[in-house]
């Protein structure tokens, strides 16, 4: 659509050009074919639609696009591994969010890339938006602002917010860490997990393996295991402490609770040295899901562990978000769900844990994300766990 | 995509049934069909681009959507004659208007309807959205909260800003005055104007009149002309006032002023009595602009005038915004314009005036909605003067 500038010194590099002009675009599903078309789908016509969503508000839902439309909202503050890089330049990634929420889960989303880092506003920002979405995909915003804001939207707003570093992620974590213990024949109840990174990702990792059944948890951040004995906690950070190494009494730094620990989830970056992968109980299990750089090389965690997954696409067993954010949002939007909640995220995990099923092996405990099961039963979870849990509307 | 909801009534009814779930989608334009083409357009490739755009932000432009979008934002305070519906009831006629925007500019627009009617937080809400957009329309917000809206907005963002109840009113009832002007043998600065309504689309009329070259221009709200000696003027109807009645010294009601006048454009809503239209000048032109209703109904105008023009699909010379917006965006947006200027929507009403060339008529003053050389003659001119007026990019 647009001229092209003078070289910019990327013309002809694939990513570049796959880039250009951007990856989406607004389609029309009526066709305007002609003055009567155009006076039904503009005036006079659409007054009648307008009045009568005045009168009822809840027609908004069944005669425009905003209960099938997501707002994917970031202040380009911790955009993919490369930090604090701004909106604009956040852009790339948000459309490419877009593409595939429609491409896996048919929900439409609109990137909204924003020019403030403030909590405050980005929250009354997003509230005034609300009116024009049925749900709100907060992405690649930093801790831990982001566990403010999500907080805060979710009190305020009656549609589904949701921070996909966080729950992403850890839906899909805890989707391949069960299928992982199943193969190493543990349970949740008795296995040892050590988290390094405390920032999105480690907390919402940590609540929904506490919510799964996980007791027995030690997070780390670069100072060492969380516990209420440090005096430089954050109050997320003391809160997960009193949820995790408090109960079982564990401090010091990652070598002395990665000692005989069955799993390691690192979401921290960084690299975990081979002498301390070494210390991990036998049949370990280990997830390094930094990217492009996972925290153990599956190189050297298959000399120390059973089940090894990272968040890229070119070994076994990726963590990837695509597993669970479309069908998330699309389930939640088939039953018009108010909020997405923890029994939700648990149905996601479960669904996709399930899917795997007796096909279950050392190189398969998540199913591919090109897999076409994968959307419709995470979304048919989702939305049974919505009116389970009360939030669903339809 | 939504589930049916119980029957509300209007299931059935054609207009609801062309609005069900909506008017519009996103669409992806690139293909994500394995994962090469996932680690391209979405991580691991992403990152890539996104950096480029962190260096050297003007590169959003080339590779991203942003350049070819534009936001379409109300309040619901002023939707169609329908008033302050609020955003949820507005949402069908952004969509209309997105549609509109797409089908016939090929630009890409994203409805924001907003949880505020207070002009800073209109302001503050848009400017943080902006990095978002290409471009901002303003849509169906009252006066005279749009005129402060769009001039702080306009003076905030280096990217164009235009409120279509305004401008592209103005725009098209410029083109098709033009028209008139010739078909009655008459010169702008000895034409004498009537222009009932200081609202917003009243205030972007008598403007672009002015700019055109009319001199003689009475403006009349519910309580008789605008002029300086009338103590109950805002700032923006005062201003007006100087500029029009002031300089011939008119003053009264809109009786007062329309005996011997050449041109009446209703911008107003309500009727002007037969009695009035028949003290205007032999070979009068009447635009009755307030849909459903004209303020002078076509059937009383004819019997008066000799060109008639109104809103409406249903009689000759529709004055419609589809003329103007769709090409207007598209020309800015090919040049990377910064503004919308003065002169680049001159150059739209003149580019409108001359397609309809030497097949003008009486009944022949605009071209249609469906002309398809509408859109590229409106958006060359508007990238020509964008270039002329030095807020070209490209």
């Amino acid at each position: 659509m647009s001229q092209t500038q003078e070289p910019d010194g990327y013309a002809g590099d694939p990513v570049f050009e796959l880039h250009r002009g951007g990856k989406m675009e607004i389609a029309s599903t009526v066709a305007l074919d002609g003055r009567d078309a155009l006076s039904m789908a503009y005036t006079p016509g659409v007054a009648r639609v307008c009045e009568a969503i005045a009168a009822e508000p809840r027609l908004v839902d069944d005669y425009t696009w905003v209960s099938h439309t997501v707002a994917v909202v970031t202040d380009g503050t911790a955009v993919l591994g490369l930090g604090d890089i701004g909106p604009k330049a956040a852009m790339p990634v948000m459309e490419g969010k877009a593409v595939l929420f429609k491409q896996f889960g048919g929900v439409d989303a609109v990137p909204i890339c924003l020019d403030t880092t403030d909590a405050d506003e980005i929250v009354e920002t997003v509230a005034r938006l609300a009116p024009s979405f049925g749900g709100i995909n907060l992405e690649d915003i930093s801790a831990p602002r982001c566990f403010e804001i999500e907080q805060r939207l979710k009190e305020r707003l009656d549609i589904p917010v949701f921070h996909d570093d966080q729950h992403g992620t850890a839906v899909v974590a805890l989707a391949a860490l069960e299928n992982a213990l199943r193969i190493t024949g543990r349970l949740p109840e008795s296995t040892r997990v050590v988290i390094s990174g405390a920032g999105a990702a480690g907390v919402a990792v940590t609540r929904i393996l506490l919510a799964a059944g996980v007791t027995d948890l030690a997070v780390t951040d670069r100072r060492g295991v969380l516990h209420s004995g440090r005096g430089d906690l954050t109050p997320v950070k003391q809160s997960l402490a009193r949820d995790t190494a408090d109960l079982t009494g564990r401090t010091g730094q990652l070598a002395d609770v990665m000692a005989g620990a069955d799993v390691y989830i690192g979401v921290s970056g960084g690299t975990v040295p081979e002498e301390v992968v070494a210390l991990m109980a036998d049949e370990a299990i280990i997830f390094g899901l930094a990217n492009p750089h996972p925290e153990v090389h599956p190189d050297v965690a298959h000399r120390h562990a059973r089940v090894v997954a990272t968040g890229r696409s070119d070994f076994p067993n990726q963590i990837n978000n695509v597993l669970a954010f479309p069908g998330i949002f699309r389930g939640a939007f088939d039953v018009r769900a108010t909020a997405i909640t923890e029994g939700m995220k648990l149905a996601a995990a479960n669904a996709l844990a399930d899917l795997v099923g007796d096909d279950v092996s050392e190189e398969y405990v998540v199913p591919s994300p090109f897999d076409p099961r994968v959307a419709p039963a995470v979304s048919a979870a989702v939305a049974d766990a919505a009116r389970g849990d009360g939030v669903a509307r339809a």
